[in-house]
C-alpha cells in the first residue's frame, strides 16, 4: 500500500451531518469540533446523550481560526465555549470537558453516564476503566497506526490487542462485583467508559482494518457489546460514513510528516498534548 | 556527585511516621502505602484531609508481598482492601482512588476537596489544573530527576521551571474567573489540585534542589502558597523527614536499572504506569 495523498475531510457526512445540521442554532455552549476526530467523538456523544443542548461548531485543526485559539491554548479540538458568561469563558480537554457535562447534567437534565453515587465502588471500576482507555489503549492506537517498520506494525498489533484485551478484563471484573457497568451487559446503557474508548474502537474497525488489516478479538459477548456500542443512538449519531474516516486518517497510517499534535506526540515518544 | 549507593527507606520518620503509628488499627480501608511515593501521600494527604478511617500499611515496593499484588495488578502503591466488603475488593491508581474517597466522604464525613456542585465550571477548572500535573508536570519532574547528560539536566531543569509555572497560570486563572481555588489563595482550604501536586512540589524542594540545585520559581504569592501547602496540617502529617527523600530517590538521581516502574517508563518513553 502506498500513500495516495488523500487529504483529510472538513465536514461531516452521513449520520453526523444531519446532527451537525440539527446544531446550527445558537445555545449557551458551544462546541469547537473536528469531522475525524475521536477526542471531540467522545465530547459529542457525551453532549448527545446527556442531552445537553449545545450549537455544533466545525473547525480545520490545521487552518485555527483565532476563535480556537481563543477557547483551548494549543489549539485542539475539542473545546467548549460557554456563551451563558459576559464575557464568555472557555474549557478544553476532552475528559476535563465530559466531567463538566456531567456535573452540568446532574443538575439540569438529571441523566447521567455514571453508576449511581449511592455506589461509590462502582463509579471507581468505571474510572478505572477509564484510567486505562486514557493512558494505555488511546497511546496504543496511535503507535500502532503510525508504525511504519513491519516489525513495529506487528507488534503494535499485539500490543493494541492486548490493551483492548484489558479493557475487557476490566468489563468482566465489572459484571462480576456490581453486576456490570455502561453497555457491557446485556440491557446496560451507554456508560462514561463506552463514550471514552469508542471513537478508537470505531476506529480499529475501519482505519485500522483498512491500513494495517487489524483483526478485533472474537467471541460472542464481545461482538455483542461492539453492536450494542456503534447502533447506540448517542454514539451513532456521531458518526460519518467510512470514507472520510479512512481518508482523514491516510496521514496517520504513512507517518506524514506534522499529521498533528497527537503524531508528534508518539514520534517524540512523549505524552499526548 | 557520585553514587554512594544509598538504599531506600522502608518506613516514614518524622510527623509521616507518628501518623502510621496513629493509624495500626483494623478499619474499613487498608492503605497499601511506601514512605517514600509521591503517589501514596496524594491518597494519604486526601483520607487525612476527609477525616475517612484507615489502617495504613506499608510495604516494600520492591519486595512484593502477595498481598499488595492481590490488591494491585502492576504491584504499585497506593492500592486500597475494602475489608467491608466479603470478600475483601480492591482499588488501585491514585487518581482512581482520590474519586472514590471523594464519593465515600460526600456520603459520610461530608467533607470535599471540590468547589460546591453548584459551581460546575469552577469544578472544571480543578480538573483542568489536575490533568496538567498527571500528564505534564508529573512525568516532567522525572525526566529531569533522571537526566544523567549535563544538558539533558539543564533542558530537564528548564522544563520542570515552565510546568511549574504553567500550573500557577492555571490558579491565577482560577483566581481571576472563580474567586480561586485550593489553597492558592488566602484564607483557602487544601483543594484536590493542591493534593494532586504537592508531593512531587515537595521533593522538588528536596530531592531536586539537592540532586540538580533546581530552584523553585520566586515570588511572594508562590513562595505564600508553598508555606500553606507544605504547612496545611492533612499534608504535613505524611511528610517524614529530608534524610527519607535524599536517600530514598539517590536510585533515581543517577538512573540505577530497574529502579522503579515509573523510571522504566521514563526512560523507554513511555507513559507512567
Amino acid at each position: 500500500m502506498t500513500d495516495s495523498g488523500k487529504v483529510y475531510h472538513r465536514s461531516c457526512t452521513g449520520p453526523a451531518l444531519q446532527t451537525v445540521q440539527q446544531h446550527a442554532q445558537e445555545q449557551d455552549i458551544t462546541l469547537f469540533a473536528g469531522c475525524f476526530c475521536p477526542f471531540v467523538q467522545r465530547v459529542w456523544a457525551a453532549l448527545e446523550y446527556l442531552h445537553i443542548p449545545y450549537k455544533d461548531y466545525e473547525v480545520d485543526p490545521y487552518q485555527k481560526p483565532q476563535e480556537l485559539l481563543n477557547v483551548s491554548p494549543k489549539g485542539l479540538v475539542p473545546a467548549l465555549m460557554l456563551n451563558a458568561f459576559d464575557p464568555p469563558r472557555a474549557l478544553n480537554e476532552s475528559t476535563v470537558i465530559l466531567d463538566f457535562l456531567e456535573d452540568i447534567a446532574a443538575k439540569s437534565t438529571h441523566r447521567s453516564l455514571f453508576p449511581p453515587s449511592t455506589d461509590p465502588y462502582a463509579r471507581a471500576l468505571v474510572r478505572l476503566q477509564s484510567d486505562h482507555i486514557s493512558r494505555t489503549l488511546v497511546p496504543a492506537f496511535y503507535r500502532y497506526l503510525q508504525a511504519q517498520d513491519p516489525e513495529a506494525q506487528i507488534s503494535g498489533g499485539k500490543e493494541f490487542h492486548a490493551v483492548v484485551q484489558s479493557l475487557v478484563e476490566l468489563f468482566e471484573r465489572a459484571e462480576r462485583e456490581v453486576g456490570g457497568t455502561g453497555l457491557w451487559v446485556e440491557g446496560g446503557d451507554l456508560g462514561w467508559a463506552d463514550v471514552m474508548v469508542a471513537p478508537w474502537i470505531f476506529r480499529a474497525t475501519n482505519v485500522l482494518k483498512h491500513y494495517r488489516g487489524f483483526e478485533m478479538p472474537r467471541g460472542a459477548k464481545f461482538e455483542a457489546w461492539l453492536e450494542r456500542l456503534f447502533e447506540h443512538p448517542a454514539f451513532k449519531k456521531t458518526c460519518s460514513d467510512e470514507e472520510l474516516y479512512l481518508d482523514s486518517y491516510e496521514r496517520y497510517a504513512f507517518n506524514r510528516p506534522n499529521t498533528s499534535q497527537v503524531a508528534n506526540a508518539i514520534n517524540s515518544g512523549r505524552g499526548l498534548p
